[in-house]
């Protein structure tokens, strides 16, 4: 059997040049760079609740720390370093080796370094903590939305939750399309590159993670105004129009949640410079509404007049 | 039934004046004073592994804040920002306002702000990441103890195994043993001003939370020497005297875990800097050994003769 502190030699350490001190004492030692914010974030993936328990261990490692990576996203800053606290059921080695290769080809992939954690006995729960910099003051806030901003997504919405309703036998997908769609459930891509490139672009920013209704709506909240999104102009998949009647596929696109995109809102004037943006980092750019005076959130149907919404989004105690 | 939103409003969410940006958004935003290392340690906690399911969830919110300060002690370091994950099986309002209290007040009492978190259904698990500050050069490492150096510690061990025997009915403690014990394994008390005075005084240190001789075990393992402990110098309660035999009570002192007390190692020059820094911040010291060239423990008797070592520490997967 697997000690704690093989598990720990074994799988979660590797060299952390640009820390002071990695894994291995009280606590990691990191330097902030001068003139740099400290941007921190965490998450907690629980078995059964956030995947299922059989689900493949690199798939897992990639997404524990994805969804902390989008969080990084959305705020526009460059991470750094991570901790991963870990309650296992058992110390199995291939589960172990899996996940800890998912997490780190995602790590090395934005050069992020794993600095710390905890390794404990236990129903499996993954605890991820990112620390990012951001230049003093430039971070992309949820606060910043402005009246006359237009509102934008990131890639297409509602494949992660086509790749539920699949996985639980509600529909069917096309074999074609279950890979496009497996992937944005498994193994999202955090827009990181996307979010550094719209500091002192983008006014308000957040990362869609339960869904575009909630999460538009806490940037409406925060920054105190309203927005108009147009429910045909939301990007969707070839298979998400296919696979679920228009109410049900508007569903997924306001509340399916788990597509960790970016929605943020920018000047009119912005506009040919996101798209470049988009072009420059390979990521689709979409304008799908507008920010307005007031408070609230309404979706217009093709006809224009606004629809009634009736989820709103994920919340773990409803 | 309280919403997500409504748990972290209500529960977790409190001025954090020296965050540029605490709970609320993507991540919070910190900065770290100039000149300054930023110092982070994480720790997961179990229900059924780390704490009885019914533990009092006021002790249980200390004690989970308090074991991850007591790192920070460990590396000499001020903590200022904390972030909490939980995950819970219910939404219990009673449950979460005396946890938050025993975690908030612990956290109040060193200056500590809650600056972000997650909050999710799921067995119950509390990770808990804490963030301090250090000047550069200056952290508590494992590895820096000298042949030569004396090995203290702080406060007593021993007390939170006899706690737990008593919890488990193996024994029965005193009535007015039991208070002092159970806060021992309930409220330990983060060195945290002890940690910070023993900059630049301390050679090495580390906090004793798998058992004394795991835990300087990895001073030496980490500073590539030997030390020698006299038995009969670790402090140790008078309950603990009384109500184990001499073999069960080295067991409690040298691997019972969970003491939350600092180990450290300094130059014999700086015992009576030492033993004023224990008067100054209210903390017995003790000085227990010597650090030698070499490597491993070795446990001296009243007699001077080597003990046998059985189990040298907890290890989660053993």
């Amino acid at each position: 059997m697997l000690s704690e502190f093989e598990i720990i030699r074994r799988f979660f350490t590797r060299p952390a040049p640009s820390a002071v001190l990695g894994v291995g004492d009280d606590a990691a030692l990191l330097r902030v760079a001068p003139g740099m914010e400290l941007a921190v974030s965490t998450d907690m993936l629980v078995a059964g609740r956030h995947f299922f328990p059989d689900a493949d261990p690199g798939k897992l490692g990639h997404k524990a720390l994805a969804v902390n990576l989008s969080d990084m996203a959305a705020m526009g800053a460059k991470p750094r370093w991570a901790t991963l606290s870990l309650a296992l059921p058992e110390a199995d080695e291939k589960w172990l080796e899996s996940f800890a290769g998912g997490f780190m080809a995602l790590a090395a992939a934005h050069g992020v370094e794993l600095v710390g954690g905890d390794t404990t006995r236990g129903p499996l729960n993954i605890c991820v903590q990112v620390m990012g910099e951001v230049p003093e003051g430039q971070a992309l806030r949820r606060s910043g939305a402005k009246p006359g901003d237009d509102v934008w997504v990131s890639g297409r919405l509602g494949d992660a939750a086509l790749a539920l309703a699949h996985m639980q036998h509600r529909i069917v997908l096309e074999p074609h399309d279950v890979a496009d769609c497996l992937k944005a459930l498994h193994a999202p891509e955090p827009r990181v590159a996307l979010g550094l490139a719209l500091r002192g672009v983008a006014h308000s920013a957040i990362d869609v993670s339960d869904g575009l209704a909630a999460d538009l709506g806490h940037i409406l909240e925060c920054s105190g105004v309203a927005a108009v999104v147009e429910i045909a102009a939301v990007p969707r998949s070839a298979a998400l129009e296919r696979h679920f009647g228009e109410e049900t596929a508007r569903q997924a696109l306001l509340a399916g949640g788990d597509d960790y995109e970016l929605c943020f809102t920018a000047d009119v004037d912005q506009r040919s410079a996101i798209e470049k943006i988009g072009r420059d980092t390979g990521v689709a750019v979409t304008c799908v509404g507008r920010i307005a005076r007031g408070s609230g959130l309404a979706v217009t149907g093709s006809d224009g007049k606004p629809l009634e919404l009736r989820r709103t989004g994920f919340d773990h105690f409803r």
